[in-house]
């Protein structure tokens, strides 16, 4: 990659961790740009013109000044920065299934696992509205569907998509490995532990904070 | 592809049309099994254990018998069919970029503009629980928000991600052009009718029933 990379992101953003992770294991150098979504930093005009008129963080950044592109969606910055490498296979299957476990979790994972987190650590239960705490429950229950779901298809395999890791691996551990912070009992999961643990030994490998 | 393709599908969900589409534009045969989710067709035991423990469908089935792979996750099986054809860019960005639109249409799109439909024209209003219809109002602030992105992003541009149709479009047609179905005025988004009539036009495209 000729053109430098910028992440505009909050380090507390398990969506932004996924990208940093793998800058990490590929060794792909990585400038950071820190915003404080709690308050707001995201939704300024400048942001919305020039970074993402969706508002929200990751955004990659290729390249500097008016030429520069922007790549929201942390799956999409991920495959931006790992296409060509072993984390994103050539073989038109294992890519599809590397991209099916990263659709389940923007899906099925991370608007249960990931919310839960945000509204249980970072907001307070106490701040939440009324619509979001009759939301905890049903995000608690599909929540815990998608972790039995990776406990059970992570019996007998070491990664997500067979004997080495992938994207998909990056995409599932960012929230995984704190799902603790919402609530969810890994202990429940001694698969996803296992796995956690495969993850964390990689090369390269670096922590959320 | 020299495996034969089965589409496990319900024929009303627009992201079992997605895969049709995709391998219509493409010329790719496709065989297809129906079920109906509202009979729970898609969560018995068989079903379970041999096509998608997540008791989803769409899944695409790649080859027959006991070496028949399975695919679940729509965006994925688009994929599968549609890697090497011009529908999927080679170019880094510009791949990323067409999955930065699919991410978009499963995390803020699908599930507000597609689930609303789901409830409004086959569940029915009267049928919804008490936390269902509790998320209207929110799914129809977050699911107009997606329409208004799309409409201003196609300002200026033919398709989602330039000039050309991608998988970016086939994703975000298949529940967009339905969308009043569940609510959504689309002559508010005229970026968007003029899109859906560009996708109509595509040589090859199919109609969702």
């Amino acid at each position: 990659m000729a053109e430098p990379l910028t992440l505009h992101e909050d380090p507390r953003s398990g969506n932004c961790y996924k990208i940093r992770l793998t800058a990490a294991l590929l060794g792909v150098p990585l400038a950071t740009r820190s915003y404080d979504i709690m308050k707001g930093e995201t939704r300024t005009p400048e942001f919305l013109a020039r970074v993402n008129a969706n508002g929200r963080i990751p955004v990659l950044q290729i390249g500097d000044g008016d030429t520069a592109r922007f790549l929201p969606e942390s799956n999409a910055a991920c495959w931006y920065i790992a296409l060509g490498s072993p984390l994103v296979p050539e073989d038109r299957f294992a890519q599809a299934d590397v991209l099916r476990w990263m659709f389940f979790e923007q899906y099925n994972h991370e608007p249960n696992v990931a919310t839960l987190r945000f509204w249980l650590r970072f907001v307070g239960e106490a701040n939440l509205s009324a619509e979001q705490r009759a939301q905890i429950m049903p995000k608690r229950i599909a929540g815990s569907a998608a972790l039995d779901l990776m406990n059970r298809h992570l019996a007998g395999r070491a990664f997500f998509c067979g004997e080495a890791a992938s994207l998909a691996d990056i995409a599932l551990f960012a929230y995984t490995h704190v799902a603790e912070e919402g609530g969810f009992g890994l202990r429940d999961y001694p698969q996803v532990l296992a796995w956690i643990a495969r993850v964390q030994a990689l090369p390269g490998f670096v922590p959320m904070d």
